[in-house]
C-alpha cells in the first residue's frame, strides 16, 4: 500500500469483528514497523505489551469501561454536533467491548511524564500504519490511566513502568475512510504565530 | 513508495543540502498527511509553525546550538560505543547547522505537559513519513525546551502554547537506510510482563 494512502486511511476503528482471529505473525509485524521510528537518542524504551490472553483481555476491558465512563462526561456539552455525537456512539461501543478486540497493545516504557512521550507516540503511528496496510483497525485511548495501577496488576508490570496507551486491534467492521481534519491552511502558521501559509 | 519501505527508511538524517530548495508545495503535503493522524476525541490541537525566514531560522539554530550542548555532556560517557560516536558525530553536526536547514517546522499545541503529547506525535510521524515519500530528510528534536521562551520571542508564540519539537527538514547529504533497532522478540511482551512472543 501507498504510504499517503495508509496515512489518508488510518483512521479510530472502534468497531472490530471479534469473530476474525488476527495472527501473531500480523501482530509481530505491526510492532516490527513501530519499534522503526525514532526515540530519543536512539534510546528505544518502549516495550509492546501485547494481550491475547482472553481473561487477562477482559479484565483489561472492565478497566477500560470504568475509565471511559469517568471520562464521557467531559462530551455531555457537545453531543448535539453530529461528528461528537458519533464519535460518542463508536466511544460508547468501545468502552462495552475493550475487552473483546482479539488483541490489546500497550506501549510501556520507564521513564518521566512528560519527557519520553516523543519516544513513544512516533512508534504507535507506525504501528497503526501497519496495521491499515495488514487490514487491521486500531484506535489509541488513554484514559485507562485513570487507573493504571489495576492495567499493571493485570499484566503483573512493574510500578516504575508506564503505559502509555491501550491500543485495540482487530478486522474492522467499517469501511476504512478519511478521517475529518480540518484544513492545512488553518492549522499551518508561517515564520510568525498565526500568519497564515502561502496559498498553494 | 510503499508504506512499508517508507517506515523502514526514514530515519534521522541531520545532515542537510543547504543548497537545495524546498518547495512550499512540499512542506504544506507533509503538514497535510500530518494533521491525518488521530488525536483526543479529534480536537486536533497542533498548529504546525514553519520557519523559513532566514533570520528567524538563524535565531532558532542559535538558541538549539546552545541547548544541544547543555544536552551533550549525557552521552559523554558512551563516546567509545561505535554507534553512539557516529549518532554524536552528526548530532554536533545539527548543533552548529539547525538554522542552515531551509525549512524549520515546530508541531505547537496548548495542553499540558504529560496529557497531550498523544495527540501531537503521531502526527510528527506522518509528517516524516511524507517527508520520506518526497525525499525531504527529518529528524526529530526536543532540546530547545530548555530555552523554550527564546523560542517564542523569535516566533511571536504565546507563553501558553507549547513547543514540542524543533524539527529540521531538507534533502539530505546521506543515504537513506535503515536505522539500527533491536530485534523486536527483545521488545515484545507477550500476555505478561517480560514473557516473550511466541516465535515466528
Amino acid at each position: 500500500m501507498d504510504v499517503f494512502e495508509a496515512m489518508s486511511t488510518t483512521r479510530a476503528m472502534r468497531r472490530l469483528d471479534t469473530s476474525k482471529e488476527v495472527s501473531d505473525a500480523d501482530v509481530l509485524t505491526m510492532v516490527t514497523y513501530a519499534t522503526k521510528a525514532a526515540t530519543g537518542g536512539n534510546s528505544q524504551p518502549v516495550r509492546w505489551m501485547v494481550v491475547r490472553d482472553p481473561d487477562k483481555r477482559a479484565a483489561l476491558g472492565a478497566v477500560y469501561g470504568e475509565c471511559w465512563r469517568m471520562v464521557r462526561p467531559m462530551y455531555a456539552s457537545r453531543e448535539d454536533e453530529p461528528a461528537v455525537a458519533r464519535m460518542l456512539a463508536s466511544a460508547d461501543h468501545l468502552g462495552d467491548h475493550m475487552g473483546d478486540a482479539p488483541v490489546i497493545i500497550l506501549p510501556c516504557s520507564k521513564g518521566q511524564e512528560g519527557q519520553v512521550e516523543s519516544s513513544i507516540f512516533p512508534g504507535v503511528q507506525n504501528l497503526f500504519l501497519a496495521g491499515r496496510a495488514l487490514g487491521l483497525g486500531t484506535t489509541l485511548t488513554t484514559v485507562h490511566r485513570f487507573k493504571e495501577d489495576e492495567v499493571r496488576t493485570v499484566l503483573d508490570i512493574p510500578a516504575d513502568v508506564n503505559t502509555w496507551a491501550m491500543i485495540p486491534v482487530g478486522y474492522p467492521t467499517g469501511r476504512w475512510g478519511e478521517p475529518k481534519r480540518r484544513p492545512v491552511e488553518d492549522v499551518t502558521y508561517w515564520d510568525t504565530w498565526k500568519n497564515p501559509p502561502p496559498t498553494a
